[in-house]
């Protein structure tokens, strides 16, 4: 049998992620293979961990991507530091905070959870309230709730977490690069960002950041690899219980991360290439500008929508600001409409995952996607479809708020300048 | 601070991998994203698993990457398969067989093992017999050693597990695309695949392929996610012992990979873009053609070295055809050698690891680096590096000895033509 080469539509992504990518990192990826312990290539494995700190706004010595998607840098920490027997505790606001409890779970810890409606998030007060009768050794929270496009509120949890001496664990895949994860500020002891949202890179890689508190934890459970070690790794083998996974063993990371590079796995290469010019035109274009951007194309989505007449899922001060969730409208079939959209226009939407599977669709807005033609086009293509499925939505009233919003944000922007 | 764009010199990777990559596969990673639910998508991940199927010489049904590097698939296969308490035999060869070791004691495997000298393989009949004495549910092997250069037959082996209703279980990251592993024929029942070697794909994924007897192990022990479980999901959920892991956890894996796509992780799409290239100029060479070219070039190689007076670490007939060490002469030092091998000629060859660092290099002619000026820059470089160094070379020797193993080649290939 014969195979063709490539042949892929264009789209528009509208999701929550895999989003679309700058072309200049695209192009990062086709720079040619360097060997993993070439200086020019340690050189760009140590400006990404520089880089990497400047995004998640810490001064942890630790800060590096782990070789796998989002999900791989989260049980890359919880592997680490969870050990038989430990106390997590793991308030749930929608499906990432299940996926938490899950991972926790199978590596032995001990879960105690607290769980609201999907589309809330939690007072901190009560967080910290079910912390004190608890007393839990760890918590771990999902910052950015895509399932529901809610936002968790973490500063004051993180820091009772330090005043109580619990280590905090935060999934910031979702917000890492489109909002503020203020890493240090807020007393966030572990933190785990996705690379295929808001830092617009391909899936494949997880950054993660962690401080001298979890390193601790890491280090009382370190075992260098047979047929490696040296014979003083043989003797400085620690006698903590031991961490399970080879490949998510932190310990074994870190080395490879250090001037040491202890050899564990071969570094992605390309991926590598790919998130090194992904964090380098997110600092280019700034944090605060970034951030803003965000909110300014959530704004004027969120304004098209309602002038459509559709409901929006959560419109709360908790709203996730890269994803916004619409309620599907009685009588409408979420699946078929999102189909013609991709069918018809190339736009792609996004539906939600149980309770709400077939309630609500989701659109990101998120990285590279993020952008002006993206948000039009969306609004013109969902508002053709809706028509098209007899939904009773305001014909032509989507694009004009949406043009309003962005004439009167420029407006304001060069009357400041 | 700011950050420049990537800025890479170019190189000649000789070493075992990560390799030089066909600039047609880095193109396709420039490709735009898909999203991961596209049928645009889902119809290049079933392409990638029927070509997959291909180059493992399988029908099996399950054959696809985990993302990750290429000890990604080792773990996702013996974490989704070790029970606690299940004997594990494991012969060991070489430093890949430690970490077969490691990874199985991790996920609480009882080992047995037997260690042959660096540099050598296993009689297939010492290890069946051993086999018998050990009744193991599982028998773990590396097929190609890069670390020795050691390549173990595996069919006689093979067979007596099947025959003995022991799963077999096979590293082949090194081998694949390079020479034959051929699954179905010499029933190996689970076997992990390297995209940075032989195949000539960035490191990133990991190749797998297992039959319906490593299924039913997965299957007994499936468990489907919190917050994407149906109800059905939650009645079928099995009583087996769970699988440690989340991230490699098959029966995960296999249903996102099945037409029922549940999600699991986002798929690492311009590394699949690479894979699917990769697999399809790996096919459009054809298995054979490829496997004779790996041969052409290790002898030449090897004609070459010798000829300079230097001597292979291994020369048997289990010698790796795509690895080729060489002992360092005496009162030479080898990474002296190798970094100016580097700086001065952009050409990297790699030390080894535990008792053999110092003691060999190690030349890998693999995939895309596996051509002809490669073989012959490494050996002008060699010689001249060497000659730098006061090491005894004989002058000259090395370039007549490839060229007439290469003239020689293509004058049998007019003749027989």
């Amino acid at each position: 049998m014969t195979y063709s080469e490539l042949q892929t539509p264009q789209r528009t992504i509208m999701t929550p992620g895999p989003v679309e990518v700058d072309p200049r990192v695209l192009r990062a990826m086709s720079t040619p293979i360097l060997g993993q312990f070439d200086p020019a290539f340690t050189s760009i494995m140590n400006k990404t961990m520089d880089m990497l700190r400047e995004v998640f706004q810490t001064t942890n010595k630790w800060a590096f991507p782990v070789d796998g998607t989002s999900r791989s840098g989260i049980e890359a920490v919880l592997a680490s530091v969870i050990k038989p027997g430990d106390k997590v505790f793991i308030p749930v606001f929608g499906r990432f905070g299940h996926l938490l409890m899950e991972i926790c779970e199978r590596y032995g810890g001990e879960i105690s959870t607290i769980e609201c409606e999907w589309g809330n998030v939690f007072d901190p007060q009560v967080v910290i309230q079910v912390m004190k009768n608890v007393q839990p050794d760890i918590v771990a929270m999902v910052h950015g709730e895509t399932s529901t496009g809610c936002m968790q509120p973490l500063k004051e949890i993180g820091r009772a977490c330090r005043e109580q001496d619990i280590l905090f664990v935060v999934d910031a895949v979702a917000t890492i690069g489109g909002t503020e994860v203020k890493v240090d500020e807020w007393c966030i002891d572990a933190a785990v960002g996705g690379t295929q949202k808001c830092l617009s890179v391909p899936s494949g890689m997880a950054p993660v950041t962690y401080n001298e508190r979890i390193e601790k934890v890491v280090l009382s459970r370190k075992k260098v690899e047979k047929g490696i070690a040296t014979p003083l790794d043989e003797q400085n083998q620690s006698d903590g219980p031991k961490i399970t996974s080879n490949y998510f063993d932190l310990s074994q990371l870190q080395d490879y991360w250090s001037p040491r590079r202890l050899n564990h796995h071969t570094e992605a290469t390309s991926m590598l290439y790919a998130l090194h010019e992904g964090l380098r035109l997110v600092l280019e274009e700034g944090l605060e500008n970034r951030f803003n951007r965000h909110l300014t194309h959530e704004q004027a989505l969120g304004a098209g929508v309602k002038a459509m007449g559709l409901s929006l899922f959560v419109e709360e001060e908790w709203k996730l600001p890269m994803v916004t969730c619409i309620k599907i409208p009685e009588g409408i079939n979420g699946d078929s409409v999102r189909t013609m959209l991709l069918e018809q226009f190339g736009v792609e939407i996004a539906t939600s995952f149980g309770p709400l599977h077939g309630k609500i669709w989701r659109i990101g807005t998120m990285g590279y996607s993020c952008r002006k033609e993206n948000v039009l086009l969306v609004l013109a293509a969902l508002e053709a479809v809706l028509l098209y499925h007899g939904a009773e939505v305001k014909p032509g009233k989507a694009l004009q708020a949406a043009l309003a919003y962005y004439t009167k944000e420029s407006n304001e922007v060069s009357l400041s300048m």
